[in-house]
């Protein structure tokens, strides 16, 4: 375990008449002589240090960069400091979460989020590639990251009773696109065929070089991507799962604004990404949102009697409805069959549970007068259709890519699901629409926001981050656009729970004509 | 041969579908390739190299810069450049010398010097020190070298057909002083026992870290030193003599501020430094000045008739005199017996050859009618006084050294004597007045300016920056403010040319009762 920084007690001789050796230059000895490393210091530094290393009587703590080109020299104290404080950063589209972590024994100091403020400039990362052609968009687009970051420093230090000046390393871990704008890179090829991005590994540098409010020498580790759309934060979620390690085959599955998906084992990784993610996340239904306080996330509805109950997150009065919540939501109309295989409605099962609205009949999930706002939780048939899309898409992506490596979803020891979507799903649910496999329910393993925790393991440790690089390299990607196999599955998947529902034996599977409903 | 900065020819595989390798991951690859070597670069050039090369179509010209801690990637171009301007540097105390080469052949491309600008803080680098200790004294004298550099820049640039940010390395020799000043870091260690730089060998940075107008990821080589009074200009001295590389012992002398002076060998190397400087360098004569236009070079006075000529450089009207003019006239003096052993004048050999001023007697060497300025150029009792100083410290100096290792002079294969000094100097007349030790006059080359020199090798060969850093560590310093049989030599050196004459076989020893005067 080597931190991405680090302290090394050093004590050397004071400067006398016989030894002309530089002050610097006899630290660098008792380094050395300590740790057997050459270490180099950037020039900024060096009156700091030196300084500081006389009044300290030429003894006490050198604060050191773990950089792959060897250690750099930044700081140094008359003591061992009581806390090294580190921020972690999941640096998404829509939303920054951060922890400060405790480099000196991994302990959580604070915890933040916010809004991306890039949204301003463009809720999807589509429409902020082209605004960041524009006149100054590349730079306004990497200011708004630059100053999100900074905000979110100065609350994690304010909660730990720090300066943000004192956050001492920085790791990042974010979709491709992301890092562009962060690191002020055109992201232009990123969306045009054959969607290369600029930089995949970019190499450590330090907090002043960008802007950054932290300690001007805090180096910055961003998470390296393997494509345009197999980002940082994807390599963070393996990392943090573990998967890359284990002998058994697993499977990774993340849903941002794609969804992301790789599979194997220590030997083997392979890995694709495809557009399964806005319904998902809530982004696409005209009552979905984010998963956060209001959002419904989970809804049941009794078959025989239709009737239905929900439950938001925090309690809150409902707003809208969330991934996961959407997913319980079709599940359980499909099985109290007030939609038919095709995920279309079937209003006759209940008529006085829908409206008419501009864009055709929708269910209602809350009445207006329990909702907040005063506005009903509706479903429409749009809403459902994109679900459907979305649904298929998963699936297809999971079987294209299980059918790659000539396996079977049988054959996997364990799912891991990221992210919010993986917290709040529940994996019967989705397994009832057919977009994830009929496997045992103790199958599935939420493993939380891995994007940040991976961003924590690489600040942590030196194995974290050599692993990350060669992860890179590991990873076979595989790309659908020019997939023919995936095109169809996709329209095998594009029914409830599928065309083969020899897939889904635990799935109840009903007849159109059937005179129950 | 590996200059400091350097070319690589790539070609790589344009970008597709079946392989998400980002643009400067695939340029770091390719480099891989041809070189073996793990590249890193800069973040600040990240986005310039990945445009320029899509532009090029994935293939073309890497620059690099060749660092201790590993190759730099920092500019890419279509086609081999015809040209790699580095910038050579001699950063005196009181003059800067430069030069511009060409990295791809090692031909000379500009030369320029100027006056080092500080001199408005302090003409000599007590006065500096002192001074950078005020209120932004340290900023203004670092920002006056900067400023003197870009300007040296400028105009080497204009010669060569360049722009400067089209200078793509530099490489500064100077005593450990002056390094300070440029690197903006405290002085006031090094004049304070026991004297101990802030750092002898600062790593290579890029010239935007300083605010310097060449190309802002040019790397800059600053000479290490050995110790407050052993300069980077003396390690320059010692590559470019090549003495610590020769199996014959030779001796290296410098007269700048201070004489410094270095004995060995590919084996072993011992130096010291001592104040013989001034005198010698002509800042303390009241008609000394610096070896340039106008300055006395060379005197002869007829022994018997004591007819004096003399010789100014570039032949232009006298308008004082330089420290080889000095040792001449001194040297002449002292045989047409116008002065004693002890260096005072004789007045009554040629009483028509002085004059009275506010200081005592001083004997003219060019009347006023033939001198620039209408002031007759005059050498007094103070100015002599000082000059007996500065050759029995030198004479000290080098019999010291020499006791040290246990060797006779007559040992040495080589003496070297470097800068205007030594392209001055008679060595016939410095062994008259017991300055030089009386050995053959082919043992002494001077060697020009080595500190340039030196410069100028590390831009183009790696082995020679190696060389430098190892010889910091090569290098025995004496330290003579302690030494007390110094002391004792400098008692016995303060005749001309010495108490013990049999040291000087080829210098006339005149009685002092000699009734030919």
């Amino acid at each position: 375990m080597q931190p991405f920084v680090y302290t090394v007690a050093v004590a050397a001789a004071p400067p006398s008449l016989q030894d002309n050796t530089g002050d610097i230059d006899q630290l660098k000895k008792a380094l050395s002589a300590v740790s057997g490393l050459d270490v180099r210091l950037p020039l900024f530094r060096l009156a700091h240090i030196a300084a500081r290393f006389r009044q300290c009587g030429f003894q006490g703590t050198a604060l050191l960069n773990d950089l792959p080109a060897g250690p750099m020299l930044v700081d140094f104290f008359a003591a061992q400091p009581a806390r090294l404080p580190a921020m972690a950063l999941d640096l998404g589209t829509t939303h920054l979460e951060a922890t400060l972590i405790n480099l000196t024994d991994g302990q959580l100091l604070a915890r933040s989020n916010r809004e991306n403020s890039q949204i301003e400039f463009g809720a999807d990362i589509l429409t902020r590639i082209h605004y960041a052609a524009r006149d100054n968009g590349l730079a306004r687009l990497h200011g708004a990251i630059v100053a999100a970051i900074n905000e979110l420093a100065a609350d994690l230090a304010a909660q730990a009773g720090e300066k943000e000046e004192n956050i001492r390393a920085l790791a990042v871990s974010g979709n491709t696109t992301m890092v562009h704008f962060f690191l002020r890179l055109d992201p232009r090829h990123l969306c045009r065929e054959p969607y290369i991005p600029l930089v995949n590994s970019p190499d450590p540098f330090l907090a002043h070089e960008i802007g950054l409010a932290l300690h001007p020498a805090a180096p910055v580790w961003v998470m390296p991507s393997v494509g345009s759309y197999f980002g940082g934060d994807l390599i963070s979620g393996i990392v943090a799962s573990g998967m890359d390690e284990q002998e058994e085959t697993c499977m990774l599955i993340d849903v941002d604004t794609n969804a992301e998906v790789v599979i194997g084992n220590r030997e083997w990784l392979i890995a694709c990404a495809g557009a399964a993610g806005p319904a998902l996340e809530g982004g696409v239904a005209r009552m979905g949102m984010r998963a956060g306080p209001g959002a419904i996330e989970h809804v049941t509805i009794e078959p025989q009697t239709l009737a239905l109950s929900w439950q938001t997150i925090d309690n809150e009065k409902p707003r809208g409805i969330c991934g996961s919540g959407i997913i319980d939501l079709v599940a359980g109309l499909y099985l109290a069959r007030i939609i038919d295989i095709r995920g279309k409605f079937r209003r006759q099962r209940c008529p006085d549970r829908f409206v008419d609205t501009g864009e055709g009949p929708a269910f209602v999930v809350v009445p207006a007068g329990e909702a907040a706002g005063g506005e009903p939780v509706v479903l429409g048939q749009v809403d459902l259709d994109a679900m459907m899309r979305s649904k298929a898409a998963m699936y297809a992506i999971l079987t294209t890519l299980i059918s790659q490596v000539g396996l079977d979803f049988a054959d996997l020891h364990r799912i891991y699901v990221a992210g919010a979507f993986g917290r709040h799903i529940d994996p019967a649910r989705a397994i009832t629409l057919g977009m994830l496999p009929d496997l045992p329910l103790t199958t599935f393993q939420p493993i939380g926001n891995s994007s940040l925790a991976g961003a924590e393991r690489v600040l942590l440790d030196r194995g974290g981050r050599e692993r990350c690089l060669q992860l890179v390299n590991r990873i076979t990607y595989l790309e659908l656009n020019v997939n023919q196999e995936f095109m169809i599955r996709f329209s095998g998947s594009r029914f409830i729970p599928h065309t083969d529902t020899s897939l889904f034996p635990s799935v109840p599977v009903f007849s159109e004509t059937d005179p129950s409903a």
